[in-house]
């Protein structure tokens, strides 16, 4: 099951910057066991922003809501879900 | 160059049937070409919708324009266009 | 796997009333058939609105693409989709 | 009655996470209880975002605004409240 | 049971102009045998433009979408529907 | 001159609770001294929401932005403001 | 009693070029005539749109809307009406 | 010159009382001295908001955002910009 | 005077093909003369749409719109026109 | 490699003043020497507002992504990209 999930972060100008710093580095490295998993297949920045536009290959919804909820930035996310169908034109 | 582009397809209900299914099978066409090609690397369909989510990979801004205002079904699409960049947490 | 979609129908004021009165039978039909088989387990109309809400129980994206994408009333219809995963409160 | 009720949650960065814990262990006792009474009778979580989608069935709309003013979390959300009536297609 | 009900009337310019005026003149008696019924104790035009603010108390959901969908000039209108509650301050 | 007010009240979760429910008794008591003088003639909960709707008649714009703005809880509040004009279907 | 006015005007590309100048020629009569009354004391274009940014000196919400309704563009025109109160900054 | 500028302002809830009664006797010396000026010919209060219409008569683009981010509350305002042309239909 | 203007081109679908055609080359024309004239110092196509933003430099709001109004594509196109001022880290 | 990028820029009120003005002086050092080098060939203040329309030409959209998030005022600002390509009537 294919999923488009975009993600926007927001960081409020008063949050502790250390904190926030060890949770990116902890997100890095959820995203990246993810990536090699096979469940995240893709993750692009969208340019200029902080934010990515992303594929998860899951097995149900239930998966990927654990997955993103869990996600250590996911307090500060704004998260757009786009479940996706084969295509009639696709080649893959 | 790798851009994110959605494309809503909207139909006019007094279309003719036989024009449009004809733009119908050249898009597919021009779409399965450029797949093999590379530069229409992904395409799913949103669900649910007349809609798809694509990714293109080309040289410029002036290719994926030409690309996407040639394609045959273009007059009846609402398009936006993310560019995207590599993301610092991509293991790809 | 569960999906709520909300569907609103937009009638163009020139289109043929009797085509439209036998798609709208045809919809009644399909809509019915997908109740009984337990995959369109809810809907319900939204009070004042040619619309309505529904809960569809189906196999994956791809099922309930082919499902909304060959109602009767598609081509007229503007469709929201939003996967549902269990809620922890949930008793169900 | 019923209603459908979307309920997004939004959780200021400083909050006191022990209070805030304690409102959402609050939260789940009141939704059971009602969805044991009847009156709450689906809730589901929105695939990625701290969300649900809800079905109420209560006798009227003072009884729902007092359900739902009275939640632990009620400050702490954004609601869309949408009636529903019966559909000609149903066949519940 | 009370709703306010905002209904917007888009009028195509090339609808026939005295089916229009037939069905306007119909939509007011349905008005006003409403109106003399309790069922539609308030009706405001919004200053300016075609469309109307509107106080209904009704039975229930059924009751007023089986109104609303009545309407002479229903297919003309975009209707946004409010259920209104008893509030702590009225003195009424 | 008649008015269609709605009110959303937004309650900074930071703000002090003792001051606030202060500033609420003050609104209700200035709100009902209003309805009793007839200038405030309806005011309605919105379902679900933290918010209102109100028809407001009094001498003109001035008088209105007078009493909106003097509201205790005036501050917190995201207003819509309606000109009401007579309706030719009115009865009243 | 001041009110804004913005109109913006659309205009069907199919719509007869004729009876359209002839509409225009006769609101841009009416509008004189107003202004010349008083009622319509300021009408600016708003830069690069067909629309435009009006301030009407009216007895009262009646009296715009029959001017506001009665102008023969009305049927092509969006508007959004804006009461104004003194400013108490204001030297006029 | 001409342009319409709309502002509306927000005060957080936090802000220092004192402070901010201060840079309000501010604003409106301001705003006087260029309404006497010529510059500010018009400012009327939005009906139930915290905001204004005004009108600007200066000398160009660059003399306006000169006015307006010289202004003690510009921090907390919003603000919008339309130029003005004149309009046809014009008698002033 | 800087404007920053950004068109977007709405053709519907049922327009005369050759009527279009011409109306585009003469847009062209007047563009490519109006560029030569410095009026026009840039314009560059919206990646993707049929669209552009474009820079305009003129004597002031009326002789900008006079140019965007008398444009031949003008009945087709949605126009959005930000007023730029000299900014103060420009090395220009 | 052309590219629109528009710059809002938000400044809570409680942000220490002098970090801020620091941030603003670097960020000037920033865009100036980016302007010299090519890399920013325009930027334009939005008449009224604290944000910029910029033009920015680089090599892709990795070296857009390294410029706007390296921002001094990155944090504060809300960014808009829109990727631009050559325009068929541009005489550039």
């Amino acid at each position: 099951m294919l999923y488009c999930v975009q993600m926007d972060i927001h960081v409020p100008h008063d949050v502790d910057r250390n904190d926030f710093e060890r949770l990116k580095a902890e997100e890095k490295a959820v995203s990246q066991k993810l990536q090699r998993e096979g469940k995240w297949p893709h993750i692009w920045r969208v340019t200029g922003r902080y934010a990515n536009v992303s594929i998860f290959d899951v097995a149900d919804h239930d998966e990927l809501h654990a997955i993103l909820s869990g996600l250590p930035l996911f307090p500060f996310m704004q998260i757009t879900v786009t479940p996706l169908a084969r295509h009639p034109s696709s080649i893959a």
